[in-house]
C-alpha cells in the first residue's frame, strides 16, 4: 500500500463526481492505493468565471448531453440516475457534514450515501432531513453531527479544502491529485490518475 | 463492413481533435466501422456563447491542464506534441482544403497531415504556403484543389456541415454521430461511438 493517499476533489452538486464516487474505492483497492476524500465547493471557482449557476444550465446544449452522456454511463455502471429538482441541487450543508465525518471516520459512507440519494433517487440534498437521515445510517449520534456543522472550525476546513484545490489548479470536479501534485481532471480520468507514476520524461 | 458510417466531426484548431484524427481509422478497421470525415468550423458554435476565442484561452486554469493532459495523451500514444503560435490557429482554410478533398478521395491523408503539421510541428496552417505544401503530399494536382477551396459551392458545403452538426446536437470537437443519431462528444468517447449499438432500454 502506497501510504501517500492520491486526493479526491468532490462537490455534491456535480453529476460526474457521483460516478467517480462510486467506483473510485474498488478501484484504488485492486492497485494498493488509498484515497483521500476532499469535499469542497465549486460554486466560488464558478462564480468567478462569473457563472451564477451550473455550465449546463448556461449552456443548455452542453446541458442535454451531459444528461444523455449520464444516462449512458450509469447504465453502463448498473447504478440508477433520476435528475434531482432543482439542478444543480445546494450542497453547502451535505459538504460541511462530510468535514465533520472525517473524525469518525464515515465521510465516504457519507458521501457516496449522498450521491445516492441526489443522482440515483433524485432527493433533495439541501434539504437538513434528508440528510439527518443519511447521517443515521453512517453514525450513531447524527443530532451531534448536524450541530457540529455548523463549527466555525468545519465551516473553515471546507473553505481551507476549496483553497488547497485551487493551489492545485483544480478548476472542476472530480478532480484527483497525486501525491507529486499531478491533476487529473474529471470522472474518464480516475484510472490514469490512479495509475499514475510520474513523468516519463 | 457496417455500410453506414460513422460521422468525424473536427475542427483543425482542436487540440483534441488531433488525438481523435490520429487513432480513428485503425480503431474503425479493428470493429469493421467505416468513417465519414466532416470538417466543420467551431467558430460560429463559440461565438453564439459570446466567446471571441477558444475557451482553453478564455480560462487559464482550464488551458493549463488541457495542455498538460495533451502532453501526457500525446506521449502515451506516441504522438508529438508541439503548441502551435497563435493558439487557436485559423483553420478556415484547411477546412475548405478538407472539404475540396472529398472528390478526390484525400479528406483523411490531408486532415491528418494538416494536424501533424499543426501540432506534432508547431507550423502555422493559417499560411497558404504551409497547406500547399501538405496539399501536394497528398495529391498530384495542388493548384486546382487550392483554387477550388474558394469555389462558392466548397464554402457552402462547409457551412453545411457546421448545420449538420448543429443538428446534431454538436457543440464541441471532435463529436461523433452514430448512423442512428446518437452523439459523443471528446476523444475520451470515440471508442464508446464506436462499439454503440443503440440504445439498451
Amino acid at each position: 500500500m502506497n501510504t501517500e493517499p492520491i486526493r479526491f476533489f468532490y462537490e455534491f452538486a456535480s453529476t460526474y463526481s457521483y460516478l467517480s464516487a462510486m467506483r473510485i474505492s474498488k478501484l484504488a483497492e485492486q492497485r494498493g492505493r488509498s484515497v483521500e476524500w476532499v469535499p469542497f465547493m465549486l460554486g466560488p471557482v464558478f462564480h468567478e468565471r462569473g457563472w451564477t449557476t451550473s455550465p449546463f444550465n448556461i449552456y443548455p446544449d452542453k446541458g442535454r448531453y451531459m444528461w444523455r452522456d449520464m444516462e449512458r454511463l450509469t447504465q453502463a455502471a448498473g447504478l440508477a440516475l433520476v435528475r434531482p429538482d432543482p439542478f444543480p441541487q445546494h450542497s453547502l450543508l451535505a459538504a460541511r457534514l462530510a468535514v465533520v465525518g472525517r473524525l469518525d471516520g464515515w465521510t465516504e459512507a457519507f458521501s457516496r450515501a449522498v450521491f445516492v440519494a441526489e443522482f440515483g433517487e433524485g432527493q433533495d440534498i439541501s434539504q437538513p432531513h434528508v440528510l439527518a437521515a443519511i447521517l443515521a445510517t453512517v453514525t450513531s449520534d447524527a443530532d451531534a453531527a448536524m450541530q457540529a456543522a455548523g463549527d466555525p472550525e468545519v465551516k473553515q476546513q471546507l473553505r481551507d479544502n476549496g483553497e488547497q484545490a485551487a493551489q492545485s489548479g483544480v478548476f472542476g470536479a472530480p478532480s484527483f491529485v497525486t501525491p507529486d501534485g499531478e491533476l487529473f481532471w474529471g470522472n474518464d480520468r480516475l484510472e490514469a490518475a490512479l495509475d499514475w507514476r510520474g513523468p516519463t520524461t
